[in-house]
């Protein structure tokens, strides 16, 4: 049995530091907004590259933070239009609707499954105020062309990099540093996971992160003063704290993804399975590696029968859930097919060579 | 140095037993929404009384979900008026305008701090739906009656028991079982605190607790669908299995605290320090003991002066919040008068009955 995903033995070598710190975290007493958030903060932003970084419950809470953000700061209003790849896990699109802006859905690059620039230029028009950009299972979206078009239609960039912490481009820049402002997710299961919700917003704008550090703490800076109307969307002490033991081991792990996804990319020759495009000059960090088959339900059958975990990332793209229905007569064909046919085999940091062999015979096999 | 809450001290006494927990937890590989948190909904559900309990991210959110899951279901909607406790913390009324209700701000009586069902039905309107009583510092609001008033108008009664674990009421039920829905804080500072940010909801209505069940999840039910624009409201694995541990106790740490008010009194004969109401029927769990002194400046920092750790709950009232300032023109002359004199000193499970003794001294002094 190869897991998808074997949460339990990533975290596992850090059991020890883990259990120091938690001892440490109960002594110092503080348990919100404390030194690890901050600590942890400032890493994550010198890591990024960025000037800011403010810690959240997690990457939906930091996605709507930034578009309520610039709300408050009269940047964005009510009902402004916000590009959005349509194929994407649907808290990109629910971020841009609880923050009452108007999602306009993008089809993604047939090869890359990232959002189309091409696409995004047939959609703006003169309510389009920003574009938000996935880097899908942590392959960058083609950030230069984008941010060359958002630049002559004045549109902000918002990155979810939620699948891509410490992808880097190719001019050495990095995932959470490449448009105004990027919202991370730390779910367990990210290339950078915490042990348990968990989220950040990285951005060079001071303004911003300002406006993020009250709204995420009840629209206060001074206890007891509210200045904004604001939530309670935290980055807890506790999660900051694992956060930070970990960070320094993320670039590693990344390159060890990269080092399995090279295995499957050049070892699975099987031609029904369809690999995924690379480009070995921009940095992916492999969050999940997506193949493609026509026919998915045999193909994941297969993968039971033999014991190897899979995910579907996802089944049903955003447009065709019932939560989303209002968007349900979009006729979004890319998005789709890749809906029908995507399927994600184990990959992580902590997968051994031989499990990556097995993995790599059966589906030759298949 | 008396401190005003040894928030350590309190967790201190169940140190082993977290780090015991913590490595169960790491070892389980299970950090989000699994065996922990369904523990500790039946544990807290059963604790007061009621059929369900849904664990969510912070208090707020508890508050906010309630009245978010009543819109999707159609028993509320957008601008429908919701009665407030004029007097409460900002984040009681911040749920309400998140949830796209409109808040009414109702004057306290003058004796018990909590909402006055006298200026409540001077409110109610064909518009008014709801109506959300603070259990102020830990004490029930007038229940009974709030509730005639609502049946009576067919209007809902929700409970924010953010300040109120394990009140119990003449009638022997408890705080989150004497209305439609509840919503609880484990803020670290509550009487039951986690060791970061969590809530939970608790009703007996099912539908009700389902909705939250998949708002709180992504409006998901099952994993990749969404049925809902949901949320990440979630109560993490660690903060739940940490709130298990501390729950058995927290009768035992409201009895102390009780037993500590009452001394203070019974003690404090100092006549320029005005002591709470408190209607012995009635289990008050004293959150925080707060008296009333007319020149309260003079008062903080004679405390200061003696090294008594004291706060003030709270020292400007939501309708004198920037926040609010929408709000700014209301006349509520008993909840400025409130906010004007009102001073809480330290009271915890904790502490000493020589510290409580020290306190009372140094209050007769005054
Ligand atoms: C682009 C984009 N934007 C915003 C977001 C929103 O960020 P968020 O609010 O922080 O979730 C996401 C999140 N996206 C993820 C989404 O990609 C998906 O991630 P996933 O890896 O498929 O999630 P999973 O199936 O729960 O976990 C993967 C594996 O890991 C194992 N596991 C998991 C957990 C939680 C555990 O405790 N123990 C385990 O052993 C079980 C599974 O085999 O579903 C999640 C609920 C979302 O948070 C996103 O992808
Ligand atoms: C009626 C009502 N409804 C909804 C809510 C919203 O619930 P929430 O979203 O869960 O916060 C509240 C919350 N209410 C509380 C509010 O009452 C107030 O609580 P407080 O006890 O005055 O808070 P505090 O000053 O941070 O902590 C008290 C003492 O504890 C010490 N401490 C504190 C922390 C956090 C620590 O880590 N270590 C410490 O040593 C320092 C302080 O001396 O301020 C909080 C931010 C709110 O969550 C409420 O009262």
């Amino acid at each position: 049995m190869i897991q998808f995903l074997d949460l339990k033995k990533i975290n596992a070598r850090f059991e020890e530091t883990f259990q120091k710190k938690f001892k440490h975290f109960l002594d110092s007493g503080r348990y919100i907004l404390g030194d690890e958030v901050e600590t942890f903060e400032a890493d994550f932003a010198s890591y990024c590259g960025t000037k800011y970084c403010v810690g959240t419950s997690n990457g939906l809470d930091a996605l709507t933070l930034i578009f309520k953000a610039y709300i408050e700061l009269g940047v964005l209003k009510a009902n402004d239009e916000v590009l959005v790849p349509a194929n994407t896990y649907i808290a990109s699109i629910l971020s841009v609707i609880h923050s009452g802006l108007t999602p306009i859905f993008v089809e993604p690059d047939e090869q890359t499954f990232n959002i189309s620039v091409e696409e995004i230029k047939r959609h703006i028009n003169n309510k389009t105020k920003a574009i938000l950009v996935v880097h899908l299972y942590g392959q960058l979206a083609t950030m230069e062309a984008i941010n060359d078009v958002a630049k002559e239609h004045n549109l902000l960039v918002i990155e979810d990099a939620a699948q891509a912490h410490g992808a880097i481009n190719n001019n050495g820049k990095k995932a959470g540093n490449l448009g105004h402002a990027a919202a991370f997710s730390f779910y367990p299961s990210k290339n950078l996971g915490a042990l348990g919700d968990a989220g950040a917003i990285t951005t060079q704008d001071k303004q911003l992160a300002e406006m993020i550090v009250q709204l995420r703490n009840y629209g206060s800076l001074e206890k007891y003063s509210n200045n904004y109307k604001g939530f309670n969307n935290r980055l807890d002490e506790i999660q900051a704290a694992m956060l930070s033991i970990k960070l320094p081991f993320l670039d590693e792990d990344n390159a060890r993804r990269r080092e399995i996804a090279n295995r499957y990319l050049n070892e699975i020759t099987n031609k029904s399975i369809q690999l995924p495009y690379y480009d070995e000059s921009e940095n992916h960090v492999f969050h999940v590696f997506v193949v493609r088959v026509t026919e998915r339900d045999n193909f994941a059958t297969f993968l039971k029968k033999n014991s190897i975990g899979y995910l579907i990332h996802y089944p049903k793209p955003p447009h065709r859930q019932v939560a989303l229905q209002e968007y349900s007569h979009l006729q979004l064909p890319i998005t789709e097919t890749i809906h029908e046919q995507v399927i994600s085999i184990p990959i992580s940091p902590v997968m051994t060579d031989e499990e990556v062999t097995q993995i790599i015979n059966l589906l030759n096999a298949y």
